[in-house]
């Protein structure tokens, strides 16, 4: 099959044995650290990877496919894209994900953290405001792609309502996904005012950046609980920060932030400011999609996009291509 | 209508108002701390309360009605009471426990508790293992009243199997609670040794006290999850404790316990044994059924109750009448 492809670092472990397995024909390339990602992609046909700049890409003369290994590619820069080369992403982590984001809610109206943590002190106060359940309340996704869906699927069996904003809205998708309504990104501000919980589940774009600020935390108000399990960047980090310290929402629950370590496993603090002393926060460092399920899915559909491109058949999920 | 009524301490701020307004003709008799119990109920009709001894019933006339606040009534003596007098239980928290029940099973598969406070301290580390989803796990009821059904209920749309024993199964039961298998107390081996998630929502009776013991926690095994909501002296508490430590099951989430405070409010381990240390458990002081929901709903419930006894309609939810 001819095809050359390069697994950059820390994308092969699962990728190159299943690869071998099915389609024994390609010639595969492990990048390791310390090895040039310019010199591996010279002669390339296709480069599975998450994060990608210009330089990298120079000498790429027959680069067809640059495949993500998550959905949110923007790690990957457009402009590493030689003319006619694909840039194409990878799901199957919509369950992890969302079970990730009903544990968060769950977690919160609960009161989990303050309460094992005390108990583990001996202090069996309840002191905690009585929370209602879930039931009659509304669930509002910013984003009703794979993982807005898994959420609603979800909540609907807990009694909640849902309502979503997505860039495509249409009545078929609305009935499709049993939302109460599916409106477009600019009516944001109506899906904050009418949910009693907010999940932040679109992709950073220049449309979705800052897309949740004062206004948005006002309109959720002191009931109100906000989830991002996107990309810190979409919600602005000041106002939700403040918003939480003033109890002017309820609580959040964080998969994703705003600053990352330089380096693996460095320790650094994921934002600006202090929530980590905030006890209305749950807070946890971008696992929301890791599990069996997610590598197991993503591994097969990395395999199966590989052996699309060598027998010319058509790729999915392009986000992009070169120009 | 004329009947006397004894709200026991604790149990009067929902109830009073809502039974002077919907039913105005009764006597309430609301005991504070300080009073004698035995003196109030000496011509009450009917006592309020959560737990009751023979000595409080000693003058106790013409009670009719012993009706606990709780599902949980194993308080409340039976020997207390009078020839002829109803001891009756209230449920409506089967919403708030099978909200804590998937909460607390997330938190465990979702390693939420030790993401969150490595994150805290600007630890980002992921090193911990991938995880399966909940989708084809098999979630199994030690007990299928109101909480097991409701946890059924919210566990199949994640995907997962059911399994549950009960005291009165039936063929009927089990397909109207879309189990796999419904099976009698006795063969609760079968139910650990099929579980992925063990539920523990039964009440506690001579034939559930120490159910759960090495041989059921060694059927769930290292994979397996341990839940329960019910009373602590259903589980063995060396056992448990042996078998998380030394990593022989996955994890437990515990709402009840072995030990409870002397006095409301003091400081006290709940165990005889160091949960506390360990980071494969999700521990909270008894507040799964806490919530507004619960609140309003056993009100409702207490208050209902009390009219029917007073116009003489029969009683709901007895469990055990006075001889």
């Amino acid at each position: 099959v001819g095809l050359r492809v390069v697994l950059a670092v820390g994308e092969g472990d699962d990728i190159a044995p299943s690869l071998a397995e099915r389609a024994p024909g390609m010639d595969i390339v492990r990048v390791r650290e310390g090895d040039s990602l310019p010199d591996a992609l010279a002669e390339a046909d296709a480069l599975v990877c998450n994060r990608l700049e210009p330089a990298d890409t120079r000498a790429a003369r027959r680069l067809r496919l640059v495949q993500a290994t998550s959905a949110g590619a923007d790690r990957v820069d457009p402009a590493a894209l030689p003319p006619g080369c694909a840039l194409c992403n990878a799901y199957e982590h919509e369950d992890a994900i969302a079970e990730w984001v009903l544990m968060a809610v769950l977690a919160l109206t609960h009161h989990l953290l303050v309460y094992d943590r005390g108990l583990r002190e001996g202090n069996w106060s309840r002191g905690l405001p009585l929370e209602r359940e879930l039931r009659r309340r509304t669930i509002g996704t910013l984003g009703f792609g794979h993982i807005g869906r898994r959420v609603v699927e979800l909540a609907r069996p807990f009694g909640m309502d849902a309502v979503a904003v997505t860039r495509s809205p249409t009545p078929e998708r609305a009935r499709a996904g049993g939302l109460r309504w599916l409106g477009s990104l600019e009516e944001r501000d109506r899906l904050f005012a009418e949910a009693d919980v907010a999940v932040v589940c679109v992709p950073l774009t220049d449309e979705t950046h800052d897309a949740v600020g004062a206004a948005q935390l006002g309109a959720l108000g002191a009931d109100g609980y906000l989830v991002n399990v996107a990309r810190g960047a979409v919600v602005q980090e000041q106002p939700l920060y403040e918003a939480l310290r003033d109890r002017r929402i309820a609580g959040a629950a964080l998969d994703v932030w705003w600053k990352y370590p330089e380096t693996r496993g460095a320790a650094a603090a994921p934002s600006a400011y202090p929530f980590h002393e905030l006890d209305n926060v749950v807070m946890t460092p971008h696992v929301s999609g890791r599990s069996e399920g997610t590598r197991r899915g993503r591994t097969a559909f990395v395999v199966a996009q590989l052996v699309r491109l060598a027998e010319g058949r058509p790729l999915e999920n392009v986000l992009a291509v070169g120009s």
